[in-house]
């Protein structure tokens, strides 16, 4: 029965080697399509439509426009669970000849190869929605694109699975003017309202994005305004070089190996931030490598020096214009628009760096007003300024929010649980490579440096939010003291009036008078704010262990 | 400073359109290799091992050999994180043409494109491995390749990045007899001991697979050898066709485009497990489709008219001869061999069926004996065969052994957690397809269908483990009384001797054959059996909401 020793053939591993393929990533996904997002039909429904709305603000803000996206979800003619999601804007458009790609084919985009913030990475996102179409409801992909030439191209089209290449089955020149890209997607999905809803993740976009103007037509023909709060883009990010520190080895020869300089000293200088010509030479010396030896000619050992000398350097920080914060002041303007609180603030502060990649993290916390007064805070968690909606426990925001001590900003909280009361708190964390714990992309990993710098942030804003409640809370004691007497000063005036004779009017008014006076001042003394207790706080966030599964990520060598 | 309306011109579009190009899927993993279970330094390492490992046991039931499996790590020369893995087989060997793609190609193999339990199932593993290797320590694999045809194929190899193809550096043949893989790879990683330890992965390992001989040498040196406890492999599993249920539209389509069949009803007759010749046409008919028309002209409504029909048809649960099930003998082998306790049980349920996917579950259970007597059980989860090490909390594995009441099986258990005692439980889940519940193959999703057969299992198998602690708790009450008795005997039998003037000695020998008998029989009276609760247990499993994460996979629509 079993081969033993020599008694096997090699029939056998002959017969073996002819089931053996390739596997195109687009069987892959279609088969795995859960780590994509699609893994139920409420989720897998919102995922298309985040990826649709993504893409198109990626492309408004690189081109510098002001993005007026529009989303409309249509009941689909056959079964309830089949939906037609349209989403157009007046970006760029896109140029014909790479319509079908885009659209088309896994993992091709213009986002992955490049070191500066935006939202998607991967160029996976839309045409996995493509994908995700296709499977579920067997029909093509419309896209609409003017490029303002005049013209709008149009395309159907899917994905060959089998290839990963775009099939093309419509295409069509009609002509028009203005500029901008729509898709119309066919898709079996779920419609909820509520929690982890299309309308919150829609809602939590336009909050963080004020500069966007977006509308939502809902399943039912509902339409939904969300208007532009501020009338300038974020700044423009820009591309940076990558930084030595924490470079694999390989990633270091296969650089040496594609990179136009000639000799390593150059190439260093030129292929990596923070490394100046003086740099270099020194990096070279201490790996005691001949500066202008040829990146081709080096041996194993030397590179292995030379990574060794580039790992163990003290160089600076990455430049940090690769970033693209939203700012303190449209975080605020975002929040009155979307939830009129009583008030607001914002905090954006200044980058740092996880494992070579910068990044930096901004918080915006409201208060009062519609939000909901029992339960929990609102929290809203962001990465590159889209929402995530999924997977809360698990992030590093979540995790900070809960580890900061809100008792002292004047919110109630229980041990282990987020501060209760009517406050909606948006963070956001932007970065040129976001560390998802997870291709679903909604929960960031929690290094100790990003939890460290969550914290600062928050407790910032929340500082200045429990000012304002203590103040509050001072002025509403005020009013009730004040109530107090006044529902005394008739009395009081008219037995002063039997005692002393005097005009009980004028008493009376004289009375109150001094009330107000004495309260004023009342009011106006501060409470000592409470910062000494802040350093506390992050004592042991340096020596924090990230968890098991999310937190060690590269580990950090 | 903005584009408004036609103030933008095409330049922006035709500008950005340079920057699109297409992403390699090993591009995508090398910048995401946390998705593969390369997170951290200690992880990596084992990721690399078990790769190896699982494709030597894969490789060698395929070929029905029984495996020899041999392991080593050796200290790499350049700091104390870089190792050297080894894992050499006694399989089946690869053809030479096939060794470069193999292991330097992402996305290839057999296992993706059929439908049969296997350990691996993507084509990633291996050549993820290799590319791991190349990234930290620049080198590339060395693979030796015997199929029993008198000579060795080496290969140097490694993985290029942008192409995703092997890049061959150095190839040769040796004469060598023999048939087997071996593969060297110089990694970086940190080596552990204890919990989530490549020794605990090679324990499990050679627990749940019994039929394999492992032997691994530590870095020290030091050799730990796991001999098979039987000498049968489990039965060979068949490849089975898809399933109609759960079947998606664009499959569909796809397969009917696909198919060699030229009518509708040979189509589904053909390319569908459990769809007869007679219920082809009976679907058709209710599809209101000629079952003689042709798959290439059948309308996209009389397609989806079918889709329905395939949908609502109470089909057979596809043939179980896909699984290779370990059976319940061979699991208690292999928790005697490795840990020698002084009870075990094994359960082996008939399969089930998640989406369309035919399943089993396994349970093995040991006492006592080396088992650490505090703390809560050992608790060792496997999807085909393959241990799983990390991610506990997240797996319906655990999820159903802390839903299960211990309490009734005698072990102490506090709320929402493992039970306690000296006890280690193998759950094994083996599928035609596991539903990960990320690409870090570590927890399995919590479909309610797969709780409920884990259930079943552990209470037949801990209803045994009751049923012998129950058993020993009455010999041990019963040893009590009768050393109660013997310590009186003498005294009595004097007494008696007194009262009586019989022989004192006659006496107690009769006084200890009559407690001898009368303890005898108390022994042997046994505890009802409670099954009467484990209805109660389940009640609720067929109502059970899945998880928001990982449970609605699939949404079972």
């Amino acid at each position: 029965m079993y081969y033993e020793g020599d008694m096997m053939t090699t029939n056998v591993a002959e017969t073996m080697a002819k089931t053996h393929k390739a596997i195109s990533i687009a069987e892959f996904f279609e088969k795995n399509k859960h780590l994509l997002g699609y893994e139920n039909l409420q989720k897998s429904l919102l995922t298309v439509v985040r990826e649709g709305v993504d893409n198109s603000l990626d492309a408004c803000e690189e081109a510098r426009i002001l993005p007026d996206v529009y989303v409309e979800l249509q009941k689909g003619t056959t079964g309830d669970n089949k939906f037609k999601v349209i989403i157009e804007d007046n970006g760029p458009g896109i140029v014909k000849a790479n319509i079908p790609k885009i659209f088309g084919k896994l993992l091709y985009g213009s986002k992955f190869h490049r070191l500066r913030q935006s939202r998607g990475q991967q160029g996976i996102g839309i045409s996995a929605a493509v994908l995700y179409g296709q499977l579920t409801t067997g029909k093509s992909a419309k896209i609409y694109s003017r490029i303002n030439d005049g013209k709008t191209h149009i395309y159907e089209l899917h994905v060959d699975i089998q290839t990963n290449e775009p099939s093309v089955v419509g295409e069509d020149t009609v002509y028009g003017s203005g500029h901008g890209t729509r898709i119309e997607l066919n898709v079996k999905g779920r419609y909820v309202k509520g929690k982890q809803s299309i309308y919150e993740y829609i809602q939590e976009t336009a909050i963080m994005n004020p500069f966007a103007k977006i509308v939502f037509v809902d399943p039912e023909g509902e339409k939904f305004e969300f208007p532009r709060a501020v009338e300038e883009l974020p700044r423009e990010p820009r591309e940076i070089k990558p930084h030595a520190s924490g470079i694999e080895f390989g990633t270091l020869l296969r650089m040496m190996k594609n990179s136009k300089a000639r000799i390593i000293s150059g190439f260093l200088a030129t292929e990596f931030s923070r490394i100046s010509s003086e740099k270099a030479k020194e990096l070279c010396v201490l790996a005691n490598i001949d500066p202008k030896v040829s990146t081709t000619s080096l041996t194993r050992d030397e590179a292995e020096a030379l990574h060794d000398q580039m790992q163990k350097a003290k160089l600076q920080n990455p430049p940090m214009d690769c970033l693209s914060p939203i700012t303190a002041k449209p975080i605020e303007e975002g929040l009155k628009k979307e939830l009129a609180p009583e008030f607001v603030t914002a905090v954006s502060r200044s980058a740092n760096v996880y494992s070579g990649n910068p990044f930096l993290v901004e918080v915006g916390i409201a208060y009062g007003g519609n939000l909901d007064q029992d339960g929990s805070v609102h929290l809203m968690r962001y990465a590159n300024k889209v929402p995530l909606l999924y997977e809360q426990s698990a992030c590093a925001i979540t995790k900070s929010v809960i580890q900061t001590d809100w008792r002292r900003y004047k919110l109630s909280q229980s041990g282990g649980s987020l501060p209760v009361g009517p406050v909606a708190i948006t963070i956001h964390f932007a970065s040129v490579w976001v560390p998802y714990t997870s291709e679903g992309k909604e929960a960031i990993a929690s290094y100790p440096v990003i939890i460290k710098e969550i914290k600062l942030a928050i407790q910032e804003a929340a500082r200045r939010m429990g000012v304002y409640l203590s103040r509050k809370r001072r002025a509403n004691e005020v009013e009730e003291r004040k109530a107090i007497f006044r529902r005394y000063v008739g009395e009081l005036a008219g037995a002063l009036h039997g005692l002393t004779g005097k005009d009980e009017e004028k008493i009376a008014t004289q009375m109150s008078e001094l009330i107000e006076e004495k309260l004023k001042t009342m009011v106006l003394v501060e409470e000592p704010e409470d910062s000494g207790h802040d350093a506390e706080d992050l004592k042991d966030v340096d020596n924090e262990i990230p968890d098991e599964d999310n937190g060690e990520k590269e580990d950090g060598e």
